[in-house]
């Protein structure tokens, strides 16, 4: 998989050199290009940003770098047989990052982040290029950051480890938190390793009984109390059929009702004051 | 504001000298303080993890490094006159990361943070500094990370830039997306600046007018679009008074319609197969 992210901060991306992601370049799973924004600006002050028309606060992001940047991105990979583009806008406008997204991306050939600062990009810019590669704006999360590059990282890195051969023994996605199968919406539990005791403190003892069923049906019951507690709108997206007996009492102690209808389990309403 | 990071991957967190987070800690607005969790180790090898009590896939994080270190570096902070220390521990079973909770942690004097690799940290790490300090455990999307390190940089991020005296004039959070006011739960619209013309492309003529009630109400209308079309979730939370004329029309032409108590405006519910 191709790589390119352009950016006034290079070194911001630096991490992509490091750990999984950096390892995955080295074994030539990942081909990363970062290009600097301000290579395309003409001006002594290498400006990327002006005044927004409108009015308002804030600067925006000027056309022509950001234009000139991504055709000398494309052309260079084209070029060296990239092919079928995917421009990743990251954005906190944009659809939310899921792993769902992660996967479909991690399908992709070639990827094209177009991390932006202050009050984002000229929008002709992003309806330029849609009209000639597919375009995805998208959002990590519903917080503000001073910049998309941390989100370049958390989705090369989330894209990265669904790459095959990239994940090596210690690592695993198989009970991923998020990932299809029997844990499908819920949240991973506690975890525990050697040694047995530390300051005082033991480890559950079914986890010691080798009792592969009832270990099975502890850590369920972990993760649906976690989901429970901290994710109550997971349980909700779930059908009431999901759920066995066990689930059920968990779902009553914590104040989860059927549904009229009987389709779905819900948190009542909040009581209106 | 004191933050201590400790981490099997120091130079992840090189970003934390760059940009937004890098001029907060050089105006003195943020004292950031990185460990080597294998500073903590005490084998030739050097090893942080071990294999899961009760099986499975995947490698826990060992309980005597993580205690050492964080033992040392909040001896550390508090030597050094740091106070009420909050342990922040990124994983994807946390509770989710908003802008909420960003404005929280801008609060306190002295975040702790905790990312870890593999399956996660031996439970007992957190049981036993929870009797200590606050701890929050905190997932920033609904993705799997190989670790905690990019989401540090998020948060870190998140709240630094909230942070008296950390934002220049080039930006601004008054407008932000997720931030309170008029804009409440709606993602921002597009934006432009000069040159007028770019490509072919054109600007909005109503941002050329000067007539800021008629430009107010097309970003309103914009942002609403934006968020109507991308983020249902957001309009779905809002109270029906919320909405104007020209919101209910965006809204029915999108294909939302007011409940029968008349309180939200919801999607139909999709149909069955």
């Amino acid at each position: 998989m191709r790589l390119d992210v352009v950016t006034i901060f290079p070194e911001y991306l630096e991490p992509l050199n490091v750990s999984l992601v950096g390892k995955a370049r080295a074994r030539g799973v990942l081909d990363v290009h970062v290009h600097d924004l301000r290579e395309w600006t003409y001006d002594r002050h290498n400006t990327v940003d002006d005044t927004p028309y409108g009015g308002g606060p804030g600067m925006v992001m000027k056309t022509e770098p950001w234009g000139d940047a991504l055709d000398e991105a494309l052309a260079d990979g084209y070029e060296s047989g990239a092919h079928s583009p995917v421009l990743v806008v990251p954005t906190p406008s944009g659809r939310p990052f899921t792993q769902e997204l992660a996967v479909e991306l991690s399908a992709q050939p070639w990827l094209v982040f177009t991390p932006a600062r202050y009050e984002g990009i000229d929008r002709r810019v992003i309806d330029e290029y849609a009209t000639r590669v597919p375009v995805v704006e998208v959002s990590i999360g519903d917080y503000v950051l001073a910049g998309g590059e941390a989100a370049v990282l958390v989705i090369t890195e989330a894209v990265a480890r669904l790459l095959p051969g990239v994940l090596g023994n210690a690592e695993s996605h198989r009970d991923d938190s998020f990932a299809p199968g029997a844990m499908a919406n819920l949240l991973e539990g506690p975890v525990y390793t050697k040694p047995p005791e530390w300051r005082g403190r033991g480890i559950p003892d079914v986890l010691l009984s080798g009792h592969h069923g009832k270990i099975a049906r502890w850590r369920r019951d972990q993760a649906f109390t976690r989901t429970a507690l901290n994710r109550p709108d997971l349980i909700e997206r779930c059908e009431a059929s999901a759920f066995d007996k066990k689930d059920r009492e968990i779902l009553s102690i914590l104040g989860f009702a059927p549904e009229p209808g009987g389709r779905f389990w819900r948190r009542p309403p909040a009581v209106e004051e």
